[in-house]
């Protein structure tokens, strides 16, 4: 699918809003990937990030995988507003084993109000992927709410 | 409901097991409540556990929801098992604005198999409690792999 | 929790809006109970309704689930909007076996735009009621247009 | 993805199977595409079928969405067992106008105890396909318990 973006400053706008993000930061993840439609994020592993087994914490999947959709939906939407999480649900598929997590998500439909996007998140052990989680989410544009307070509704 | 536990030592078990996550003491969530069927997890707010606009960032909610919801179905297993999150569902329902996170999750459905929990996730702002998320989430016990390596299974 | 209805003739216009669904005709299903932020439904059994074990499909019990969501979100909303099903999500715990299944929605939160519903579905046999399912969902409130064309918006 | 079935008569298993649900029959369901880890069923348009407004019902989209997901499942499992929906989510992405609706569900990820599946669903009219819905859910395999009692277990 191709998708046309309403801002077209809207891999500024994502990247300046990821900064902002302490949780993003604190947890070292990059933002790797932008275009029309689509977010790809990265985190590699640290010991601080694990359950008790050792592998990546299912909590750090899931916010790589609401993290990347809702950037997704964002690059699509104009510059005047701002995004909301509805809601998502995650199928965990395969442990958070390996060196590396990276969340991919994709727009399915967007739209006005309501966009559905489809966050898959692959673990990298050894050079290796493995689907380690797939999501299917709603996100919601708030319109004449900027992301940035101040900015946007200039 | 009233439920009864598999395991008489499941409180020891769940803290031990929670001591283990390097991302609960990384994030600074409190393991409050533990009974039959039923986990209650704290996080006080941090700047580092932000979103763009300075409240809990989604995927500490996502985080506290799933974890709750895990050890409140581990509760009812038996001692040799582990566990592992099958699948949730979150609906975010107001932002995460507050000075503390509060998820407490109770089993809806037992079962040998699989156990269906229902996450609740409150935000606390001058001391008032908001419900903040709401999850739906199915666990599944492995038999015969002990959470604890090792252990478990003496 | 109480909610108040935006339309005094909520009960009248989910009635009337109930019977034009073909298929609840066609299934036998009946609105048993309305009230603010709350709907029942119930379906008897009949062998058209059976998977292959012969106990209620499972698409019947996520129809009763979905509608009984659907018109639980629908008390809560003015006049001259109609509503959509935005996505939900359907634990099935126990088998369709027994002679009449009820599905209760509750809202769990209400908004102008957006509504947060939970229902359940039980099935009855002999007399007991059993949670045969339980859901999460979440529907969308669509202003200026009324639910059945030509009224509502006078 | 390609997969091995492990009961080479998986497709004559399911087209039996399906022909015993009652209420495939009753609503007038076709299994229309079978093959290891996929499954399609249509149904044409009747007004018993339809909602509020004259389209396909929700329950009804919702019903092709779980079946063809259980039936893709369904392909990939051996011969003495049979399969349960644990759950699902469904987005409802556009409204159900039109004379046929197609349902096309693929495995994401088989497993031993429990499979993943991504049903679509589509509407055609006047030719042209939109997609309708999509779905993700969770299939559990009981062993050694045969779909069709007396048989598989020879």
């Amino acid at each position: 699918m191709s998708f046309k973006p309403l801002d077209p400053d809207f891999n500024n706008k994502i990247r300046e809003s990821f900064s902002r993000q302490g949780f993003m930061g604190f947890i070292g993840a990059e933002l790797t990937g932008i275009r029309p439609g689509y977010c790809e994020i990265q985190i590699p592993y640290k010991r601080e990030l694990s359950q008790q087994h050792g592998y990546f914490h299912a909590g750090v999947i899931g916010t790589l995988a609401d993290n990347s959709g809702g950037y997704a939906a964002f690059t699509l939407m104009p510059a005047d507003s701002s995004i909301l999480t509805v809601e998502y649900k995650l199928n965990l598929i395969a442990p958070g084993d390996g060196e590396l997590l990276i969340s991919r998500a994709q727009v399915i439909k967007p739209g006005r109000t309501l966009t559905i996007c489809r966050p898959e998140v692959f673990v990298v052990k050894n050079g290796a992927q493995t689907l380690c989680a797939t999501a299917l989410m709603t996100l919601m544009a708030l319109h004449e709410k900027p992301d940035r307070p101040g900015e946007g509704s200039r």
